[in-house]
Parts: C-alpha cells; sequence; structure tokens
C-alpha cells in the first residue's frame, strides 16, 4: 500500500537525530523551521502518491511484494518506468518549488540492485538477496529514503589515501561478526534528516581502496551520526522569521541539504549491500549517475515552469506583459524549461536494462548528461529573463511584515501598486516569491548539484562514438562516383 | 514497390527544364555540374531506401497501394512513422552533407493530406478524393516530390494585395473548365529541378485573399516554369571545377535552392488541391510547420556528425585530440548535435493525429520549433568549435589542384603534413571539407530556413499555456497548511 | 577639506529617520544591523578619500570654493575627472564588496549643474545659481549626497496622469511663497538613509506634466519621509545574526535599497532646482544616465575581483588550481570584469561637455550603455565560473556558528578540510563570502540597476549612425575602379 | 614622402614571383583576380595616406628620416601612435572590407625594433643599426611590408627537433660570410604576394632550437620562394567570373593568405636581424603580439560596420527595418562592434614602452587579447543577427549575371523586388555583398586569424594578477572593525 502523508509525519515523530543548523541543535523536526520545510515536501511526496489523478505518475506496483508503492522506491524495470520518474520529478518541483528529498534514495536503490545483481552473476551471492530483503521491507512500509553518495573528499588532488586524514573519504573502520563499524562523512546531502533512511554507496574506488568500498542502508538518526545543516541567507531568514507566510516559498521552502557526520556507526550484516568489493564501485556509480542525472533537467523544469508563472504574474501587473522584449524574455525561459525537459525525456526512451538479465533499466547516459548539462547553463537564462521581467522590486521589495501595521499598510499598498486591478499583497508576495527563485542560490545548487560539470562533460565526450563519425566524414570528404 | 535510382536517373533525363545558373543554360540536368549534385542526392534517397539494412528508416508500406514506398512519400499515421523520419533525415544528412531535396515534399504531402481531410469533412469534398488519387500516382511510381511553399513576398509591411505588384505573391489569374493558371513565383526552392514534382500549398491568407489560396501539384518543367538557381562562392567554385574531387564535398555538393517562376502556368483541376478556400490556409500552414520544422534538428545533428568526425581527423593529424580545451570543443559540437536532435524526438514522440479522424500524424509544434531554435543556434557553436580545433588551415589551405604537378605536389606535401602516419593528401582533402560546413553558408541557411526564427519563437510563446504555469506558481506563492 | 569618517559618524548620529526593516523601526543608524552596513560603507567613502594613496581618485579639487572635496561631490570638469571617478567606483567595491551608496548622488549633482545651466542659458536664471550656491554647502562639509530618482510607476502602460493614483510619480502639490510641497514616493533608492542628503531629480515628462518636473535637495529624515528598507534573504539574515563576522561581507553587507515616501514633504525654495521645466527634463535624465551608467560597469568589475580572488582562494584550498578546466573558469571570470571596464573606461575617455559652454564633462552614451549591458551578461558569466569552481560547499556549508562548540568544531574542522595547509576555518569563511555574491540577489541587482536593459540597447541602437554605415557598405558593395 | 598608389603600382609591376593559385601559375600580379583584389587593397592604404582627411590616422613622421610616412611603417612612439593605428585599421577595413595586408609588417617592424634594441641593450650590437638602417630605407620609399611569422609546424604536440621533417620550422641551414641560408615555410601570409618586402620573425624557441631563432628581412620574390594561395570557395568564384561588379566585394574580394615557402632562400647580413638568439624570441613573440593583437578587435569592427549597413539597408529594403525584433538585431551588431572596439582602444592607452628606454610603445597585452577575444565571439553573433535580418535571399539569391539577359532580367526584377522605392538591382547586389560577409569564411578567419584563442586565453590568465584579487577577497571576507 502506498504511504500516506499521515503515517509519515507519524515515524518522523519519533525520530531525535542529532543535528544542529545556525549553531543550535534542532529539538524537535516537526517544529523548527528549517526542517519542517524539507519535512512539509517529503509529505508531498506521499499526499501526491494518494491522489487517483497522479497515481500513475506517483506510484508503481513493486514486482516483490506486489504491493503499490510510490515510485520513488521503485526499481525501473521499463522505459515507462523510466518516463515516469521524469514526470514525477517535474511535477514534485512544480508542486514544491523544491527537492523533493526522495530522489536521491530512487537513484541509490536503483543503483543498488543494478550492483548486487552484477556481484551475485559474479558468484558474489551474499548482497543481492540482502537486498532484496531490505527493499521488501522498504517497499511495505513504503519508507522515504535518501542517498548518501559524496565524500567530503579534502584535497582534490589527492587519492583517499593520501589525504592528510583518511575519513576524509567514509570508511570501514572495522567488520565485525555482526555488522560493519563506519567512519568518515557525506556531503551535500539534501533532506537527510527528513527520511527514513540513507542509502549509503561509494564513488568509484582502485584496488587497494578496498576500506571505501561501502554500500549499506542507515536509519534516520543512527547512533553516531551528526547532521550538520547549510546556512544559507534564506536558510538564517527561515530560521528567524516569525510569519513563513511572508517567505519567497512559505511551506516548502529551499533545498536544504547536510553534511552527515559517522562517528563510528554500526551496520548489521544485513543492512550491509557492498563491503570491500571495489571492482563494483564504477558500475555502481554509473548506474546511479545514469538513473539520478536525467532528473536534474525535469527538476530544474519545475522551478522554470513556477519562474514563467510568477513572471507572467509580474509582467502583467507592471503592465508590460505584451511588450515584445518581454515576450522574447517568456521564450528564453520555455525554451531553457522545455530543452532540458527533451533531452531528459529521450534519456528516458533510450534507457536499457543494466545489467542485461537484471531486469532494472537505466536511462542512456549521453542524454542524461546533456539533460543535466542544458539545464546548468538554462538556469542561468532563467534567471536573466526573469529579473528582465520583473524589474526592480524583485530585489527592492520591503518585507510584508510591514503591512501588519496600519499606517505602513495603506503607504506601500499605495505605492507598490501596479495593475490597479491586480491585488497590491499578491504582488508583494509574488516579488518575494520569483525572488527566492531568482536571487538566491537555486542557480548555483542546479549548477553543482548532481556532481561536477567537468566530469559530466567528459562523460558525454567518452559515450560519444568518434570513430564512428570520422567514418561518416570520411566516407563523403574522400567520395566518388 | 520501392523506387531505384536508376529509374529516378531514367525519369531525370527526360525533363528539359527552363534553368539558369550562374547567367548560364543548363544544357543537361544529370552533367551539369551545379545539378548533378543534387541528382546524386535525390538518387541517393533511392539508393538507401533499396538498402535492406535501412529498410525500416527509409521506407514504409502505403495504405493506399499496399507498396512499400520511400517514406519521404509516407502519409505519417503513428508516433512511429514520426520517429523514423526523423532518423531518416539524419541518416540522409550524415550520407550526402546535404538536403536530400525531398524533405519538404513529404511535408507538402502530409500538409495536404490533413488540409483536404479537412476540407472534406466540411463538406467540401472534392479535394480529398483528388489528393489521393494523387497520392496514389507517386506511391506507384515512388516519385519525387519538393515543396512549393514561400512566395517572394516583396515588402514585408504589406499584404499580398497593397504590394505595388499583385504577383508578388504565386496566385490564380484565371480558372477555366480544365483547369487554373498560375502567375508568381516561389522563392528558397531547395533542390526543385531535380524532383519529379513540386506540391504547392499556400502560407496563411485572409477573407479577401482567395486568389492566393491555391494548392496543387506541378511537374518538373511544367510549360511557363523557370527556375533560377542560387549562386553562392561554392555554387561558381563547383561549375569552375575541373576535378570536383578537390571540392569539399565532391558528390553532393551544398544546398542548392532556386527561385521557381510562374508565368501563367496551368494546371489542371485533377492536380488541384485548394483553389480559394482561405479558411483552411491557416490549417495547411500549421501542418506543413508540425511536419517539416522537427526536421530542422536532425538535419543539422547529421551535418554536425560530419563536422565532427572532420574535426576529429583534423585534431589527431594536429597531434592535439587529447588536449583539453580540443576535448572540450568536442563536448560543445556533440552537445549542440544532440540537443537539437532530442527536442525532435521529442516532437515525434508527443506527436498527435490533426485533425482528428484523419490517421495523419504530425509533430509535437512546440517541441519542433525548439528544436529548430536550438539547431540555429547550436550550428554556430559547432563551427567556432570546429575552427578551433582545425586552426587555420581551415580556410589558408592551397587547392588540391596543385598537387597535380609534381614539384608543387612535393613542396605542399612536405609543408602541410601534420602527424606523420597520416597521408597529407587526406589532411588537405579534410581541411576542404570542414570548410565546406563551417566557413560557408551553411550557417545561414540553417539560421533561416524552414521559417524566421521571429515567428517560431512567438509559436513558442502562444502554444505555451502560461496561465496554468501562473496557477502553479500562485499555488505556492500563496500556499499555506 | 576632504571630509573624515568621524565627522560623518558625527552627523549621523543626529539623523533618526522614519524608517521601517522587517516590520520594524529603526532605531538608531548606526546599530541597527541593515544600517550599519551602508554606514560604514559610506564612511568608508571617507576613510579612502583621506588616505593620501588614494588622493587622486577619492579627491578633487572643487573650483567653487578651492577646497579638497571628495570626488563624490565633484562636477566633472574633464576627460580625466571622468576617468578618475571610475577607477573611485572600481575601488570602492574592490574594498568593501558592495555599492558605496553616494554614487547616485554625484550623477544627481552633476545632472543638475548640466540641466540647471542649460536653463540659465535659455534664461530661466533662478535655479543655476541656487544649485551653485547648494554644492558650495555641500562642498564645504563635504556631505554624502544620494540620487532620488525613479518613482514606483504603477502600471507600466500608461501615463502619469492615467494611473490610477496621481501619486505613483513622485509631485509638486503645492506651491508656497517660502517652498513646495511634495507628495508621492522614489523607489530602489540604495542608501538613502545612510547619506546626509537626497538630490531629487525627475525622469522624462511631456507638456501636461508639470507637477511632475521637479528637482531639489531634501535632507535625510525630512519631515513627512518615510523609508522603507528592502527585506531580502541576506537581509533578514543580518538582522537575525548574533555575530556579523560569520556573515558574508561582515562590514558592508549586501546593496540597501528602499522606498522612500513623501508625505507632504515641504522644501524650501532655495532647495529647488526645477520646478514644472518639463521641456528640461530629457536633458536631465540623459545627463544622469551619462555620468551614471558607465559606472555599473567598473562596479560590478570590482566585485568580480573580490569574486575572483574567492575562487582563486578556494580553487587553491579544493587542489584544483591548476587544473585546465579551472583556468578556463578563471579566464571567464577576468574576461567579464575587464570587458565591461573597458567600455566604461572608453566611455568616460570619450566623455563631452554638456551642454557646451557649461564646463561641465559626461561620459559617451553609447559606450555608456554598452559598459552596462555588459556588466549584466558578464555577471551571470562570473556567477557560472565562481559555481564551477568552488563546488558544492559554495551553498551546503553549515554555519560558521557551528563552531563555538568545541565538539562541534572538531567535526567540521575535520571534515570540511580541504588543502591541508589552508585554515579550515578560512575555507568556511571564503566559502560564505563567495556565497554572498554568486548565490544571492548580485546578480539580479547587477541586471536591474541603472535602468531596464531594453531601454538601454535601444539607446545604443538610436546613438548609432547607421546611415553612415548603410553609406559605407554601399561604397564597397556598388564599388567600381 | 608618404607613398603613393602609383609608385606602389610601378612597383609592383617589376614583381614576377614564383606563385600559384587554384593549381595555374599566376602570370601577372596586376591582373589575376585572386591577387588584383590584395594589391587594391595594399593600394588603398597609399590612396588614404595621401588623403589629407584622413592624414592624422593614416601617416606619421619618421624620427629617422623626417619624412611623412604611412604609419603602417612607423614605430609607435607614443600612446596616440598606438590609439591612430587602431583607428586606421577600424578605417581601411570599413574602406575595403577586407584586410590591409600590412598590418602584420607593421607589427613585425615593431617587434623587431625592440627586439633589436634590447639585444643592442645586452651587448649584442650589430642587429639594432643594421635594423634602424633597413627602417631608413623603408621609410624613404614607403615600401609596404608583410611579417612572416607562424611555420606549418607539422605535429603539435612534438617540439621542432623531434619532427619527422625538421624543416618544417624555418630554419638557417646555412651561415656565410656575406649572408644566411633559409629552408622550410611560413603559414597563413596574408597578401605576402603584393607587398614590397617580408618581416621575418621567430616564434618562441628554447635554447638548443638556435637554427629557428632567425629574424631577416626577404623582398617580394626572392629566389627560391614559392607562394601558394590559399583557395576558398570565393577564391574560386573570383577565378572564374567574367563580372568582379558581381561578386560580394567587387575591388578587394575577401582576405588572400598563402603558404610562402622558402627553398634555400639567402639573406645577406644587412638583412638579417637575429640569427640563433633564441634568448631573444621570446620577447620578439610577446612585442609582436602587443603590437599585433590589439588591432583585431577595430579589424572586425569595420567589418561589422559594413554588415550592419549593409542589415539596414536590406531590412529597408524587406520593410522591416523598424520591426522590434530587427532592432534588436541591430543592437547586436552594434554591441560586438563596439565591446571589440572598447577593448582595444584601452589597449592602446593603457600601453607602454618595451623594452624601457627604447621609445617603442606597445599596447596593454591584457586588453589586447580581451579585443580579439570578444572579436571572435563577436563575429558569430554579427553573423546571426545579420543572416536573421537579411532573410532567405542571402544565400538564395541568383547570380547576377542574370540580369544581362533581358527577359531574365525582367522576371528577376520582378520577383526579387523589396520596398518598391528601392532598386532590385542594388537589392540583389547588397544581398551578395552581406553573403561575402556573414555565409563565407570570415568567421572562421577571424576566430583563427592571430593566433590559437586557447594560448590567447592563457596569456589572460597569466596576465592577471590572481593574488592581488585574492588579497582583495580576504581583507573583505576576513574583515572587523
Amino acid at each position: 500500500m502506498v504511504g500516506t502523508k499521515e503515517q509519515y509525519f507519524e515515524r518522523v515523530k519519533g525520530y531525535k537525530p542529532e543535528a544542529f543548523v545556525g549553531g543550535e541543535r534542532i529539538k524537535d523536526l516537526l517544529t523548527d523551521p528549517n526542517t519542517r520545510t524539507i519535512i512539509n515536501t517529503v509529505a508531498k511526496t506521499y499526499e501526491l502518491a494518494c491522489d487517483p489523478r497522479f497515481e500513475r505518475i506517483m506510484t508503481a506496483e513493486s514486482p516483490w511484494t506486489g504491493d503499490r508503492i510510490s515510485r520513488l522506491n521503485h526499481i525501473a524495470g521499463s522505459i515507462e518506468d523510466l518516463e515516469m520518474r521524469l514526470e514525477l520529478t517535474r511535477l514534485m518541483t512544480q508542486s514544491t518549488g523544491t527537492c523533493c528529498g526522495r530522489c536521491g534514495g530512487c537513484s541509490g536503490l536503483n543503483a543498488l540492485a543494478a550492483t548486487t545483481y552484477a556481484m551475485k552473476k559474479d558468484g558474489i551471492g551474499e548482497y543481492h538477496g540482502r537486498f532484496i530483503d531490505y527493499l521488501k521491507f522498504i517497499h511495505r512500509h513504503d519508507l522515504s529514503c535518501h542517498a548518501a553518495t559524496t565524500s567530503p573528499k579534502g584535497d582534490r588532488t589527492k587519492p583517499p589515501s593520501e589525504q592528510s586524514d583518511l575519513d576524509l573519504h567514509l570508511r570501514i573502520i572495522e567488520k565485525r561478526r555482526d555488522g560493519i563499524v563506519l567512519r568518515g562523512a557525506k556531503a551535500h546531502q539534501t533532506s537527510a534528516i527528513a527520511v527514513d533512511e540513507m542509502i549509503v554507496y561509494p564513488g568509484s574506488f582502485a584496488e587497494g581502496e578496498e576500506a571505501y568500498a561501502v554500500a549499506c542502508a542507515v536509519p534516520n538518526g543512527a547512533e553516531g551520526i551528526t547532521y550538520f545543516l547549510q546556512f544559507n541567507s534564506d536558510d538564517a531568514e527561515r530560521r528567524a522569521s516569525n510569519d513563513v507566510a511572508t517567505l519567497g516559498n512559505p511551506l516548502y521552502g529551499g533545498r536544504q541539504t547536510m553534511l552527515v557526520v559517522y562517528e563510528d556507526v554500526f551496520v548489521p550484516w544485513e543492512r550491509v549491500f557492498m563491503c570491500g568489493e571495489v571492482k563494483y564501485t564504477a558500475l555502481c556509480l554509473r548506474a546511479a549517475r545514469r538513473t539520478h542525472i536525467y532528473n536534474e533537467g525535469p527538476c530544474k523544469a519545475g522551478f522554470g515552469d513556477l519562474i514563467l508563472g510568477a513572471s507572467k504574474f509580474l509582467a502583467e501587473s507592471n503592465g508590460l506583459d505584451k511588450a515584445p522584449h518581454i515576450l522574447e524574455d517568456f521564450v528564453k525561459i520555455i525554451s531553457a524549461n522545455e530543452t532540458t525537459y527533451a533531452s531528459a525525456w529521450v534519456a528516458a526512451h533510450k534507457g536499457t536494462e543494466m545489467p542485461v538479465g537484471s531486469g532494472v533499466f537505466f536511462a542512456d547516459e549521453r542524454f542524461s548528461v546533456l539533460s543535466k548539462l542544458n539545464a546548468n547553463e538554462g538556469f542561468y537564462e532563467v534567471m536573466k529573463a526573469a529579473a528582465d521581467i520583473a524589474g526592480g522590486l524583485l530585489v527592492t521589495m520591503p518585507s510584508e511584515m510591514e503591512l501588519k501595521d496600519p499606517g505602513r499598510r495603506a503607504l506601500l499598498l499605495k505605492y507598490l501598486k501596479g495593475r490597479s486591478d491586480i491585488p497590491t499583497e499578491e504582488r508583494m508576495r509574488m516579488f518575494k516569491f520569483l525572488n527566492h527563485f531568482v536571487a538566491s542560490p537555486h542557480a548555483a545548487q542546479a549548477w553543482i548539484g548532481g556532481g561536477a560539470p567537468y566530469h559530466l562533460r567528459m562523460a558525454l565526450y567518452e559515450g560519444t562514438d568518434l570513430e564512428e563519425k570520422k567514418r561518416l566524414a570520411r566516407s563523403i570528404a574522400f567520395g566518388c562516383e
């Protein structure tokens, strides 16, 4: 059965992780302003999954339990699954204006499904069965998952073993009879504190780096884990605010990432899905990329849809929504949104099973990467166009809190007025809303999130058969009748 | 049965159109250097259609005759047809490095299939049957067709009726018992002289402009028709060359367009598919755009594949194919190619039947337009990257004709050498080949061909539901728990 | 004598304006966190002016009083003055990372010097003498000034007289024997509350709009004036912070703008420099643009210098400062900075006296506009490159406040470490610093500030002699020996 | 005395170089269509130098002979000289639409003035005096010079000594009592065959590569020299044309480069200015870059002026010159032109003497490079905008030769008509003119000419003091009161 948001809230009530934001200990996930937003967003994944209008997009049938489950816990078994997942991503960002928090978890589950299958095929049998058991547990309870991927890494010029501190990549420091002990950290983890489970999987490691080749599942707030939440200006603003309704995205806020530190965290064997098999780390990373990156495009297209809508509203309220140069701005936003969406859509449709026989489907790598690269560039174009449309109040708007005083309210409503049939309060709020998206960390997040663009560009290069292109060129250049 | 290139050559032998290029009368289509190229290209459409490897891409089954026919004469009846057509387009440009010449004809046939169906549904019965009969004729002989769309238009600020010359839009000057008489011209017609049939269809006209609302089919070299071929530098170069092997694209040359003048050309009724029904011109134009524009992307991606291959060759011969900045150049070319391809692919897959019930499928208009807009910008990026990779010889290469003299040959092979294991003759030819694509009219053709970008941008704007986006933005901006 | 920052602080102590930020009344300009930053910045203009190293850039000699004065109160009398002013702008942004607050005031004084001169020359004598007297007053005390230019404007499709509220453009509601009474507002006013004087001047108005054609000087906190400060996330963050050292720009913060409302504000005649002379409003606006806009480039180049420096620091601490793709990122930042600077530099050097005989020099309009347009586009490129260099911690960095607890400090210093010889505390602070510039409202401010890009583009078009270019083209195209 | 074009023509009559184009021996430089154009252009440098309107731009006073000489032979001795040289460059491209042919020569003379001075200062005395004597000779006769810089280089991954053929870099194969003997080639040499003298100077070489460190002067057509002219499509078109008036740039054609092969060419000592002093090659290269590259911007801006003028003409004749999107296109062209011009202007004005004491002035390297990089990108933007403005006839225009037949003339003038008050013949010619600039090798030439962009970008990086920027960033990021 698809989980409900009520069930999710109930579970969250039980979580008491060691977590800090802005120098303060988080007392209650459900009421702390910086965690409430991400909990609202994860709750929205359950809410939409229970909405019959979105059943095809938001849910799937588990082949292991037969349950109807959230698609975010589904192992993609077909092209249609791949397509529906990107529609889910766009729908979620359209519906919340922020990261759904579970996307990485979905990628992690899919990557491990493929990787443990590959190990099993090669005779390393213990992990796949364990993973499937774990998956059934997830499906049965429709738990929310997050992926723990990127270690802090320290000095990028040096391999893990040459770092001044060996813990700069998460590692196994002890193997016990009942499980393993982890030390290190995972960085940039979106919404980790708001989910039920963290799916840990490794980057690509070489022989001699066995201690770093670890995949497992860790429950929210496991002993030894500390969460340090990001603290951008908008996080600080929300923390300090007396009325979240006056913020740019009242309910869902901005993307909330965190550094998750593992101080000798114990993981029992039944939750361990790789333990030293460096040979499979490259496959795992590639699988994760193929399942994850193509969602970056729809994710940003969803933001872009909101930016487009807000821009339209503000253009109207400025009286300029038919001006030729404003129309061109709309076109720039639309182009950026749909270009990245299109690449992702093709990535899904040209997806393939990997490894063959596993039944796990992954998006095409080249179009995935392309979608992400187009999303990066596109988002900055979207920001320019939106700023151009909105004009100065995008950044010079006073706080809506001023409206609580009748005298100041009168002055602001008088002087911030646009087209007279559009309520000035709505206009103010929409400026704040747009500000949240285009005068904020969003673009930098878009650029950096999901992997360094340099590596993605090189993946596009390496994934392209240049010899075949050379053959085509030769055949015409040296052609004769 | 799919036609063969031999049959095509045989038919061409019979065509003696009144045609001029560079101030000279064309004496023989098959031997004139400026028409031979486009005939080779059209012939290639038949050759590949007869090649079993490409059967699925290049051919289809005619529902009217049951014949296996060239896909370029096929009325798209499914999403798969739409997808296969774009693969055909990329395959053809990869295989010839130029316009296949029949793409517009295919678009014209599809547009008229839909338009005549719509008229029939509204009780204007004569055209559809006639058109189907004509289509059967085309299918039975697998004739090659070209579309005659754009009138010269004169002063763009004025409607047809206010032009200083009423003939600046092609028009019906007389309706007779046995047919109609046309006067005017169609501009920018690619390969028109190399095909069997020209499919004439109108732009969008308003009430009072009935004389311009004409669709019909005119055979190659019909009485009263004069063809004026374009004369770019590369056309002149080919005309003057003693050895086409030394040219950039030896067999297929560059895109060859022409101005086709109609001096009182008679068309019998059985070949007339619209005659004054201005109400249907908008549908016809939209259908043509939906079937045509999404092929611009794959077309340029095919060129881009050749440019990529040539760039790879030249980077190797310069010894720089692993330099980091050259890899980034490759990535720019790949990104441009695949981005426009991706948009087109989605256009095909999101295609729909129009009008409902007609059985005729058209690509999605928004993604079609996007593909074209991305192709435009992308091609200039491709050109920059290719120039960056190739270096100076891209434009400073002496003529290969010098090699015919042993002394000059020795000097040139000595001093134009790159990596020593790559033959200098091949290097020279590849520079010329790349020059043909990136130091040439190709980019301007890409930009302009298929319709003014301004109108396409506006189509993207008009095709996007901004109210829906506004609703999404409002729902989050004004959201509360 | 050039003023000192101590004198400035002394004056500020006396100002008790009616001002609001984030819903709260500002009690003390010197201690309120959201005004302290802009006061620090204005103070910096005095500090640097008193620093002998910067004398040539920061000061000038008043031709009216013979005093050495701040260049920000100087009427440019030569090309060198124009050049030094742009160097001042870049020096100030390099030194504070924010708007110096007095740049607009300087533009306003220069615009009024030219406009009142023009009126005098046409026989409207009273204003120029008055303005010079006022200028002497400013020079004698080296007061800081700000420009009040842009009215809220309401619905942009309608002229002032057709707005639903006539006050949406600032207007004279009464002329008395001793002065005039103003009603309305000025929007987007940077640092207005931190300066001694506001220089009010009009946009361009037409006959019939005399009430809006008003220029005058209003002291800080004049009776009837209310200031509503902007409230972006970073303003909120600062307001809530316990330790400004942990913020991105500790001392100077972000650009602080405000809406300044005039509720029947009385201005005595000796401070009125235009009162109904609509004919001169166009000149005034043009003069303001010519003196102001060319400073947008150096202003953003100064920010860019800081971003470049921070990026270099972070690239080093990531261990990636020699990676080829990171070098390319540095080049992108450098190019953007120096391209906009170069256009501004030419604008200064091609400056001219306006009106002839006035002795007032203005930068060339075309290159001014170009500098601004290049700054707009450039800043987004800078942001992309900086995000690319910095990587994820740019937006996922926890608060430096965590370091106050020894245990959390140990964990964060361990896991946020980069190259081991670079202190992690510095690394954390530099991430926050860079975040302040490139994951923030800065780009949107750059885009919008100084006038709508559309109008600037049209100014570039109108300022270019296309007929002359046509003549050049004709002369070659139709040339013969 | 400034030379006249008549004197120049007279000298050219005497030149009988061994030169080939398109596989044919050039018989007469003055009548061969592919050399006549570059001779016309060089002649234009003399013509404008004799025109009193352009005296300040086109001429200077020789400090060595006291003569008024062409500025293209002048050793820049001041900032004003640097500024005037860039004005000369823009004037020449505005006046001819092509490379003036003498720009490189001017750079070579300036580079050698500085380099020989540096050697003399270090006690290597023979070269400077010789060079000054040579310069006096040039000044006395006002000869035209060209620079021979770039050797073919073969495989770029290998140094000269590891090439499969040691001659792939021009080298001294023998030192005799009376002079030296050279073997090798120089590539991409613009207009070399149309000038009086070739100024040979080296790239940067290291110890052990003494044979390649050679600078000298070689007269046109010296024994042992063979010229291989480039053969782009437009070269071929011109070669074949019966009426050059129908070509895009009737008199001056396109840039004409050539490969110049040195088969054991003897150079007497009085013309040798460096012979093995590898230590000075880096200075020489840097000097050449500093004097040359900043002219790339004005050169392309001059082309851009012509493109702008032609676009304006065609927009008018299409009736679209006031359409909002066309105005934006104009702005794009203007922005590109003036942005690159501005960077160059600053490069000139921030120029410095090098070496100190030499009296030779060079443009600032960073702004020079920036000008060139902006020119590269800008030219592609210009091409897009021009194509957008012009529309399809830009590439589909039939040959003007058709007009020689009355019947065809009537048809073409009827159907190619635009706005009725603009002669269709002019319209046709202007389309051909614009085609010559934007559907041609011009952009690739702009991109590649003057050095590989990668090296220029790295020069910008290396020329920027990133440590100083880091210091600025630190000072604010870590600032406290």
